[in-house]
């Protein structure tokens, strides 16, 4: 079975263990406390080298790091992923947009927000930094998603998961998306997808 | 043809460039200078709302952003991207590692030390984090090299392409590569491999 080593509290790992679901995948979680350090422990660094989850464990003892390449991986020949060359390809631009211009602005603020509230000095300017690129990102989605209701080919696909995961959650990091109501309607319907789970649901699909 | 919109100093370009010339696909390059902000020009964002480059834009008029994006779409069927499905799902790996460890420390450190150096003291403390961070990153893929030629499946493919681009001008950022011998190694197996161009190769095939 597959093994997924796992942070609760984790989008990237939320992203992951929603497509689980919605492919109908079994697989067993492993929790990793971040906040803990075990991702840097050294049993968990000769599993994933950079000390991150979520990490996929293949059941030939192979693994995968990574949020969006194990969507990629376990989307592949199913529905979840165009099978047109252009549009696969617009999956992989949307995650990689979500992983440069999304995720280190609104994730993190989210982060510091729950874990280092009140920032220090330092964090709170980075906050302000994070805050106008976290809203450029917003901008471009909801200007893409006036005119489409999924992000790649007129369907649901895992880049529609990526953004999801951290979008949904944004206002914990003081994204208040009332100015977006392109993207609320779209957070609506990755919602009404079939076998959609929230962020704590439990482990078993 | 083929056309890509592109700044000549950008490493996330010239991945796009070097493994165009390494498939030998011709190609138009047309020069857009983000230092005078023509990446935010109303005309380039109707191509690519997210403002950047590089942007590929094919025959047919559809347009694909994001350099790691554009390298798998041109590599798809080609021996740059491997066919086996985990492998392939690992040359993502590297890529995401790519854009969320280590361009945005060791391109970003590069690009604030050619424009704005000195730094102010904001950035000067950014960049000592960037430095930390991007050493980090080093450091896991001089790991992964002690025992590897290339980063996937023991032979070169877009994942090489997309961490050569700025690892070998790392020193432009401040990146000495005195302590990481396996990079340095495969820096030098990379420059081998056929077809291979230097950053400012002119741009036809």
């Amino acid at each position: 079975m597959l093994r997924l080593y796992d942070y609760a509290d984790s989008g990237n790992g939320y992203k992951v263990r929603l497509l689980l679901h919605q492919l109908g995948q079994p697989f067993e979680l492993i929790e990793v406390d971040i906040l803990r350090g075990e991702t840097r422990s050294e049993e968990f660094l000769r599993m994933n080298p950079n000390g991150r989850v979520p990490l996929l464990a293949l059941e030939d003892g192979r693994y995968l790091a990574e949020s969006d390449a194990i969507l990629f991986y376990l989307a592949e020949g199913t529905p979840l992923l165009p099978d047109e060359r252009l549009e696969r390809a617009q999956v992989l631009q949307w995650m990689f947009f979500e992983q440069y211009n999304h995720e280190p602005n609104i994730a993190t603020a989210r982060f510091w927000l729950r874990h280092f509230d009140p920032p220090d000095e330092q964090r709170r300017v980075l906050l302000e930094q994070k805050r106008a690129a976290g809203h450029a990102a917003l901008s471009v989605m909801e200007a893409h998603l006036r005119a489409r209701p999924f992000f790649v080919g007129g369907r649901y696909s895992i880049a529609d998961i990526a953004l999801y995961a951290y979008t949904h959650v944004a206002d914990q990091g003081g994204f208040h998306l009332g100015g977006y109501p392109a993207l609320r309607a779209w957070l609506e319907r990755v919602r009404g997808q079939p076998g959609h789970v929230p962020m704590d649901a439990p482990a078993a699909p």
